[in-house]
């Protein structure tokens, strides 16, 4: 059995079964090694921030590592930026780069870069196999590694240690086990809560999941702190008259306002809020000055099982609160197309249990807000604001999860950044409606460039947020890729469109063309 | 003047007028002054790596650095790889990396990252501006890093730098000027050449420019030196009946055939040669065993110099060698379009004094011998080997010479991991065809699984080497990217799609289908 085998049966025998790859030469015994891993599920990507981006939203919905292969230093430079994606995310991923044989590296032929420096910087964990002989170990290491930190866990492999003859694969059980909440923390913050001093929970991780929302709406309704949720957690469980916090706003001036008075701020699976960006005479913090902050449970740590202990310590029984029953929103209007009319469609429309994938920073809060009263479905967000994430994210995602229908709510702009992960959709024929805004516009940084205090934008600066010469054909630009384009420019063409796309499997992209 | 305006005012008046950028929040006070700068050149790209692929092929064509302006870590990782290619290619680019206000920095909001450590390992200089008023100071010696280096100084700038009052732009000359080669080198070399002991000269880096060349050939018609071209140079001068040394295979058996009885290798401008990749059993050296390595000119000194007066010190006078009028080749006969028939055709039809980006490794030879018949132009080809360089350095070349036409050569595989370069060339009206190669395969992979000893492909393997499924529409991609699409699948179709390319302006993109 070659090194390259020897990995990919370790990782099948750790529990990782699918990897996002884009392969070159260094990696060639990986590909062969394909035919006799059966269990081991290739999906080929045109580019590498698509491998790296799927992976997150694999690991997102699955809760447990992908792995990717990479082509050297280069291959994985490409992916790099969706690798920070998924380190703010906590995604474990397990990511294989290709070296040049160990005897070709010493002349820095073409290729040759320090794979190790380029790593770091998005990893959790790095390392080099050295010896061939304990491929199966680092591999079942990076495995263990990769769920442990909740991260990126880059193993280097030289090309020679690939083709060369391996011993055995390793199995190794590794599951996170987030240490136990000490209960004297318990206490403290109960305390808080009774003192009748203005308190709010502020939730990351996995404290925003179902179970985690729900014991936080449950201590909220007895205790009346108030309940936020961190707006680059990974995934929220949203609709379907379940509880959800308050995600605090993007501009710090209105996420102040939500904040303001608050005398406790308890974090649970989260740093404190903070804005995106710095801005002149502005602080970084979101919560007020004399506002105490407090750790009810760190990123580390299990902040469902903190919450739920924090419920009885309260005094609260185990009874999950009652669903509230949001009305949907009316359909919208006929008309040129709005964010509010996309937001009342896909409400109305939304298959239940879907999973939606979004980046769309500037527009996409009206129709999320429209959604919060949808069926139940689940809500995968930016996470370190690496442009790019969105399309492979739905297609890691919808990998994870073949049997839900995946909606890709995307920004135009952040959309040009990887369309190759439109190819990947269409070879493995998922089931993704991709929805692209297009405001044909840097939209956001309109807002930001005031802000910023950037002053007056003149023609050569308003140019350069411009995406109207040429404009994109995002309809044309999907079926170059082989996914089939729909056009809407008005409410009545959305909902026929979206009416369609979710009536029917596989990749569609609908151009929301906004007014 | 804001810390951002004095940077656009040095950078001009340190002679870089031109920027590929893709700014978000933290860059806008320099998209503010850009209104301000009009000497200033602003191409925006809708992904970070057609900025640094664009800016490694203008300095080929320039001889001098244009600027990029990437937002924060994530957008430096996404133009890493061609940064790559800029550090194999020695082009200067001085790479300005906005970062967050200096107060924000500490907490770690979502894009946080280590923007020095991502920096590194392609860039020959990187600094990070700690006071607004040095400003002027610190790009005035990232311009002059960039040019002295011939490599990528990164300047990376917290954005409250840029929104801070600054002095005045400060102006710097800074050329080049390498060393001079040391007589007693020359004279060593001329007796290896009279020796009569079998020898050649590998040319890089500006000893493959026509006046290196020209010398070379002089020698070699002198002494029966023979003459090679390290085929990962940045920019060679063929066509028009000048001498053009051979380019060294890329597969080291043809390669080592080439080499096979030299005793001695001289190099000028170029390390030794090496296989681009590692492969069980050989050799990464080229050059026979017992074949001596000599140093005419290192890549840091003057090949062209070296080469003059390696040309005196064997007494030849100063006069050119004749230009041998190559015989074009016939046209292409009809049919199913070839390599061989593209070849043809572009080599008849090749207006004079074009620019041909090439990224064809498994395609590009039939073609390019061809080319060496015909009119005289500039080949661009492949350096660092990270793909996705053709198309951006096709755009960087052709604003650098916007009198010239630019011939990208482009593998369909390979053109997929920047296609956005495609808007910009449209945004920018730039003259250039590019040519697709669409033999819907990672072709080069089917050669390498095999070289590399990696076993029989199986079904599995063969579909990650397999593009058609689905087959990328890249005439469809290219009109949706605002770019005219034309498609060729015979020769005589071809012909006319290119005649009728080449006789206009403007990009067009033809996507030659390959039997």
């Amino acid at each position: 059995m070659t090194g390259a085998e020897c990995l990919l049966r370790t990782l099948v025998a750790c529990g990782v079964d699918t990897c996002f790859m884009n392969p070159g030469t260094s990696e060639m015994h990986f590909v062969t090694a394909l035919d006799r891993v059966p269990e081991m599920r290739s999906v080929l990507c045109l580019f590498e921030g698509v491998c790296s981006g799927a992976a997150d939203g694999y690991a997102r919905i699955a809760g447990r590592p992908a792995a990717t292969l990479l082509h050297l230093g280069p291959g994985l430079a490409n992916g790099l930026a969706n690798f920070h994606n998924a380190r703010k995310a906590r995604s474990p991923v397990v990511n294989i780069v290709g070296q040049h044989s160990t005897g070709h590296l010493r002349h820095d032929a073409p290729l040759t870069s320090d794979i190790e420096a380029i790593a770091r910087p998005v990893s959790a964990y790095v390392r080099t196999v050295e010896r061939v002989e304990e491929i199966g170990c680092e591999t079942a290491n990076a495995v263990r590694a990769a769920c442990e930190a909740r991260g990126v866990a880059t193993l280097i492999v030289p090309a020679d240690l690939s083709w060369s003859g391996a011993g055995e694969p390793v199995s190794t059980q590794s599951a996170e086990s987030p240490a136990a909440i000490d209960s004297s923390r318990l206490r403290e913050i109960a305390a808080i809560l009774r003192s009748g001093e203005p308190a709010a929970l502020f939730l990351g991780g996995r404290a925003l999941w179902a179970a985690g929302s729900a014991s936080a709406a449950r201590i909220a309704a007895a205790t009346g702190v108030r309940v936020f949720a961190n707006r680059y957690g990974a995934r929220y469980h949203r609709g379907g008259g379940r509880p959800s916090p308050l995600r605090l706003p993007y501009f710090p001036e209105p996420a102040e306002a939500q904040l303001a008075g608050l005398k406790h701020l308890i974090l649970v699976e989260s740093a404190p809020p903070v804005t995106f960006f710095g801005y002149p005479g502005r602080r970084s913090l979101v919560a007020p000055e004399d506002c105490a902050l407090h750790v009810l449970a760190s990123p580390d740590e299990d902040g469902v099982a903190a919450l739920e202990g924090l419920a009885l310590e309260c005094g609260l029984s185990g009874e999950p609160a009652n669903a509230s029953s949001a009305a949907p929103p009316d359909w919208p209007a006929p008309g040129p197309l709005t964010l509010d009319a996309i937001g009342r469609t896909m409400t109305r429309l939304l298959p239940d249990n879907a999973i939606v994938a979004e980046e769309a920073v500037s527009s996409g809060e009206p129709i999320l807000r429209h959604l919060a009263a949808g069926p139940a479905h689940e809500h995968l967000p930016v996470t370190g604001g690496s442009i790019g994430q969105g399309l492979p994210v739905a297609a890691g995602a919808a990998i994870a999860s073949p049997d839900r229908k995946v909606i890709a709510l995307e920004a135009d702009g952040s959309g040009l950044y990887t369309p190759q992960a439109l190819w990947t959709m269409a070879r493995e024929r998922l089931d993704i409606v991709v929805v692209v805004l297009a405001n044909r516009r840097y939209r956001i940084l309109d807002i930001e460039i005031e802000r910023t205090g950037a002053g007056e934008a003149g023609p050569r600066a308003n140019d350069m947020l411009d995406l109207t010469r040429p404009n994109v054909d995002w309809a044309g630009l999907a079926e170059s890729l082989g996914v089939e384009g729909l056009r809407a420019a008005t409410s009545e063409e959305f909902t026929a469109a979206f009416r369609s796309a979710v009536s029917r499997s596989g990749p569609i992209l609908i151009e929301a063309i906004l007014e």
